[in-house]
């Protein structure tokens, strides 16, 4: 069993020139970003780094930015999730040879697995090939279709997956949410994934969060996290009421979370560049209404450049 | 605008007898037993009550019966949603002529509504048709499929139904849930419908809640609120364990969660019968199996016959 | 085992007034304008006929016209679906009662049957209030979401359900419909439901059809069907493009098929009124549009007013 | 506009050896098994060739070695979907380089496109990366999850994709499958992908077909194809019926297709190796049960070895 993360993990954007190529350079500075806002690592190449988009050599070249400019105690799980076993497991061996802190996968997506043991049994050979990091699964039916209890997950895979040290859970279900902070006496990591209902994890008991909105409004939800903590429940709804309003505004300015997400990096300072195909980047129109939008309801506090 | 509910409304079980006809004569001592319970009121003829599933002249037979019995400050909130506006008016009609405290309705599920708009037309006859009694949409999309953010039914129905009083919210969107909590300044009552989850819907906002565990454990979310309340966290949480395995037990045990449920009210002295077609009953082994695990999860505790 | 029904019977819509009630002397002109364009029969109070949408009275009157005014030979099947089992009961012995040809019931939408065995005892007890009368299973998991593989029912329900005659087939999935086709040695009849596909269905090896632009369009489907008995297959697909070149129209127009496909028989001089909430009726600039589309279409040779 | 497709085209499996590895040496022997039985050509690395489950190097291996040993006139048409738009890019040059009759695409099923407009655009980068291949959309919804009105695509991407060949179209909608028949008068070619209700697709107008049954049952459906083109509507018909209960067969043996149509290939002649995670094996009891099933039902006469 591995400590427990509390805090705040980034889900990062992966940086991209004009041209669409990725822009690695980008990568140290945002590190410092993150840092200065309070964030504790980073879960790099997932869902919000546009993972699935990207070759394995990007993968593997984004991968071994971020470990290589972390500073000391910022940790660097890389996801390594594929729906090809075999680039997974080679993106799962690049993360133990780059000596990152820990290593994730979601489910594939495409030959969805059948049963519960189908699951395991594949994330167990992802694991196995780096068998020194620890192992999280990524939860996140909504873009898998991979939906199977994760408490159940957790009680199957226990013994086939030695190297199991939690879940970074991107869903709604929170009683399975719950029931999993109970498996084998609340020795798995639970990681909450869904940033616009924090303060429902917390109060079900999650201690460390995922998210991509920590990319550039970290302090807000540290600010959650800590008038949680004391008992301030009033501030804490206020701060989780600016969260889900910052939030809703990126989904529906563009029919799609990512590309206005990905947009807004601009305004704390940091050009993650565009979004790829089948995903559209925002016209000038839309992102400045979001830029105005966000301005508006008080963006401003919630980040330091 | 009519108060805020708070605490405990329970959605009642349809008693029955053995020949599958409703048992009138039930419904006093049930009254006193939520009562006795520490419950504010009940929502009767829901999905718990098996609701589409009567006539329509049943339906009004409990309606009746229930606020006959209610003592003084008990609160009953009848629901007369139904896919034949023409009987859900009649049924809402019937309502205000027994005095209920209040109506509700689900959206229709056959014809479901293709927008915000059709529902409101639809939810304004209905709560035309009781015109002094608040009226409460029941948000259900797992059994009704009709799912649209209630935070923009809320906003365009303010107008079109000047008794809209709030939202019973049966639903895993706590998103929408909290942006409910702030539409038109906090004035709708938006009461808790996921009893395994109650604690994360106090901690985005919620104040009352109805649900189908407190027919049979109301004690124990009464304590789960307090300790909430209290700040004790570490308390709540427990609590919320011991409801989420009851109610898993009850989902797993023969697929179904109603039948389960139903048959645990014999525990608590109050036979309600059988579940109607096309649900079906559970064997006197599966009832022997659910009673033997309540005990073991310590099912003693949470109700006082 | 009852006659395979052959040919085309329509799924009428329920003749309303302009204040919302049901118009029982638009029926028998409706008789009379099927029974001149060729069709055998009626399936009433269906999905078409606004089924759930009717309060049961009205259904019992609805049925009881059709049953009247039909001439000999005309098939008058009613539907007698409800969620509640009493009430669908109700309406099977009425029906019974006025002598209709046979009685169908779709599968309850609101509890879902959680096996094929709950949904054939469901059907059981409403095909035994009408045991003289030839039972057909409504499919339609587009509206009910009651969706198992018919094959399967027919096996399961063949004993349960003695006056079991077939189904009334509105999905997809043509691999189940030609299971259907093969169970029992050919012994059940299925009925086609989908107009738009009628000539995949007729390859597959169906005789008759249920559809509800056989309304006004009947003559279409006739020519197409002898076109496909005479092995004129491009006359067949010609046709089958023409009605589908319309029912899309149909679909399109305002988001939802019934209000326009409504809205249609005023061309064929048969004023059938409104739908009822929660569907909403097309404005005078859409029912102006589907009115000239179709004419562009060629609808004026589809049905002899 | 390239000529249309007519007859039978399969979509082969992936021969892997007991490793687990891709075995090429079974490439040859594979398409003179194919061109024996009367099949025009192959769509490799689709679905059935397992596809995603392989590497990038795998599969312009695979595509590389049918291209080697086609004889003149045998189509290979090489799937080069992949929800990484550059590696998509690279397998689409890579087909060209080799000489491929064509190439084909799948929806990206991670981030799935929110428009039409969006796959066109992402279809129209992978198309111009083989600029003088046809290009073949692979519409199959029930594993990509895009799922848009493949008429509507057409009418969109004539323009944007002038290589645009056509579709092979694995889905249940006969409605929209026809109307892309229809699109820009019968220019389109399309493919018709579900083996179970071929006829149907007959019908409706489909000329040639994609299948993953065709691998070893290419005889059975040659026949249908005659019997239909001669008017033997009974002989089509049982045919067909064959084919559906060779296929229910499959798929309910071990709850999933692939696992038990890849083994059947041992019955040909042409062992294939396993299936690969999270797809698991048949179990040596599953394998033989399938076995006698199949000659239970005249497999026997369906290929000739």
């Amino acid at each position: 069993m591995t400590e427990h993360i509390e805090g705040l993990i980034a889900a990062p954007f992966t940086p991209m020139g004009e041209d669409g190529g990725v822009n690695l350079a980008a990568v140290e500075p945002y590190a410092d970003l993150l840092a200065r806002n309070g964030v504790a690592g980073v879960f790099a190449c997932g869902t919000t780094g546009e993972s699935l988009l990207l070759t394995v050599a990007e993968r593997m070249d984004i991968a071994k930015r971020w470990t290589d400019v972390a500073a000391e105690g910022f940790k660097v799980i890389i996801h390594v999730g594929h729906n090809s076993l075999a680039e997974s497991k080679a993106l799962a061996a690049h993360a133990a040879e780059i000596r990152a802190y820990g290593i994730g996968a979601m489910g594939p997506c495409f030959f969805k697995p059948q049963t519960i043991e189908d699951l395991v049994a594949f994330c167990a050979q992802v694991a196995a090939a780096a068998p020194a990091l620890p192992f999280y699964y990524y939860h996140i039916p909504g873009m898998t279709g991979v939906e199977f209890p994760m408490a159940d997950f957790l009680e199957t895979a226990t013994e086939a997956i030695p190297t199991l040290a939690g879940i970074k859970y991107t869903w709604e279900d929170l009683v399975d949410f719950g029931r999993c902070l109970n498996v084998g006496d609340g020795r798995f990591d639970l990681l909450y994934g869904r940033d616009e209902t924090l303060l429902a994890g917390l109060a079900i008991g999650a201690r460390g969060a995922v998210g991509s909105t920590f990319n550039f409004a970290a302090p807000l939800y540290r600010r959650l996290m800590e008038a949680f903590e004391a008992g301030d429940l009033d501030t804490a709804r206020d701060l989780q009421r600016k969260s889900r309003e910052m939030i809703h505004l990126l989904y529906r300015t563009a029919g799609s979370f990512l590309p206005a997400a990905k947009a807004v990096m601009k305004m704390v300072g940091l050009d993650c560049g565009p979004v790829r195909l089948p995903m559209r980047n925002l016209t000038p129109e839309e992102a400045k209404h979001v830029r105005a939008e966000l301005q508006r309801l008080g963006f401003d506090e919630y980040c330091a450049k």
